[in-house]
């Protein structure tokens, strides 16, 4: 990084966080470049907003990607696809009023011109505003529907959640023990084993480093498990599949434990498994769900309110944190939803 | 094979074919020993058939192994579990009457006593015999009750299927082209391309031995596979899943490629796959599915009678063929669905 970029911002200059290489894997540090530019100004049917905390999200790995993926790869020299909580500062567009807080594609930066197809949710909820960065961002919402809509939990499943403690597990706990299931989480520290078991809803807890995970998850579900909430693939993923109840259903939300898929890593086949248990094993990315969002959204902030959901926030301080933060998240250094005060 | 036992049944004598060894991979005739009993007489409740056609089914291997599955082992020293088109010979149940045509787990073997639980057709259906052992049999109402139910296919639909010319195959092939589906069958022999496109509904038809079969596919589904009814797993699955569409399903109703699942092959990872392109990948049992049985049977029965579905038959002549017949069918030797004509 330069070292000539003040922290903190300075009145009409617009820091940027740029990818300026192309990851190999997880982006690291080294792959991005802070830089500065003149504060841009909104055109008619734009506004300006400034961000106030940077949302740090494991897809991010796949939009810095040049592989074949649902979206396309953020372009090289231009700033860093993000989510972020931002405020109006001035607006041209007659549905958007300065003050307002929104939620949306603005980037890791200060400043950007936007239009209304990059806002996700206006900040109505009568929340904290960082619940808009981790409940309600796509890492919450994400926990929700893809739970609820691919999961389909009954009272009294046994679900199981990899990275259990992460951003979106860390909800989806709470979300199957407010649905009547049992939940056990699997993750990769004792803090957040802790964590798990203290505030995420998960009755069992297993740090998946420990050895012994087979019989751990068998252990854990005698009757086998009917839904598994997977963020990682790779071993994991073959051990709780071997568990697996009849009718039982993968949600495959996050790969997080390959670190390469090029060329593609091998594994043992699964066919059988899925016939035999007759499973369904479903891909899962927020972005074919953005219709029921709003309604989701609602359905959280309802039940933070009642006190049923709680979330925790990871909070860095300033811009300058936002290079190495992806690499971190990989890392699991995080406890609770990773946001960059720039406010 | 013992060389005393005739070819074929004397009165009051009862050939079967029992299964005297546990099979490692596909059952072999050296696993099968023909022997004779006398006729067993039915009790109060039960009632008393004559085999006529026996079935050779693919999922037979699996119930002769003694690895976890979806039913338990067939036991060493008991006669063959197999479907089979019998005519009810004596009856002490009310609902049974001498003459009637049934379907249903009668074994490997001239007669049984039977239970209302082991019929699962009536031949009230206005077709020939053989059609309740194939197209009304649990290979049709598989291919109708796979496809319709978790493939979902829609007009416009690419449809690929593996063993496109077998016994389930060469119905998924049919019924996909009359819900309008333009079909890709992968076979591995050129008599039985030659079948995919002349009698089963394909408009390509590839032999996956002749090399090539990734670009094939790709030329033959420019826009992507949104349903892949698999009957083989292995490579043939490998490449199919790298060309699936976006919400695109996978029925996974057979791993006939995989040649011993203990200890599990391995083969390349898919999880980036099933989550990137939003894949559900279901597993198919039929007997998860029995309540719909007869609707589907009638169904297929008037598609048959409509001139939109046909169906071949691969017969062979005397119960002494069975024990050979399970490997001659994964040998992809057969031409249609394979029964045993013991009548």
């Amino acid at each position: 990084m330069p070292t000539d970029i003040p922290a903190y911002s300075t009145p009409g200059e617009n820091r940027q966080v740029l990818l300026t290489s192309r990851p190999a894997g997880v982006p690291q540090a080294s792959d991005f470049t802070l830089a500065s530019s003149p504060v841009p100004r909104p055109g008619p049917g734009e506004f300006l907003v400034r961000t106030i905390y940077l949302s740090v999200d494991p897809a991010q790995r796949g939009w810095a990607s040049a592989e074949a993926n649902y979206s396309a790869p953020v372009p090289l020299g231009g700033p860093m696809r993000a989510l972020a909580v931002a405020v109006v500062v001035e607006s041209r567009h007659p549905d958007f009023t300065k003050g307002q807080f929104l939620y949306g594609w603005f980037g890791w930066q200060d400043y950007a011109v936007a239009t209304p197809q990059q806002v996700i949710l206006r900040a109505t909820q009568d929340l904290p505003l960082t619940a808009f960065g981790s409940l309600l961002g796509i890492n919450g919402i994400t926990a929700y529907l893809g739970l609820t809509e691919l999961g389909r939990p009954k009272s009294g499943d046994t679900l199981v959640v990899s990275t259990a403690a992460g951003s979106v597990g860390s909800f989806v706990g709470q979300i199957g023990k407010s649905l009547g299931c049992r939940c056990v989480g699997l993750t990769g520290d004792d803090r957040k084993v802790a964590l798990c078991k203290e505030r995420y809803g998960y009755e069992v807890a297993l740090n998946y480093k420990s050895g012994g995970l087979d019989e751990a998850v068998a252990a854990a579900a005698p009757d086998g498990i009917n839904v598994y909430f997977d963020n990682t693939g790779g071993t994991i993923l073959d051990t709780v599949l071997r568990r697996m109840a009849v009718a039982g259903r993968i949600v495959q939300c996050g790969t997080a434990s390959i670190g390469s898929w090029n060329p593609p890593p091998s594994g043992p086949r699964n066919e059988r498994e899925i016939l035999t248990r007759r499973l369904v094993w479903s891909g899962f990315v927020i972005f074919d769900h953005m219709s029921r969002y709003g309604e989701a959204a609602d359905e959280l902030a309802r039940l933070c309110r009642a006190g049923i959901l709680s979330f925790d926030i990871d909070l860095a301080e300033g811009i300058e944190q936002a290079p190495g933060a992806i690499a971190s998240l990989y890392a699991g250094e995080n406890l609770g939803k990773k946001l960059i005060y720039v406010g």
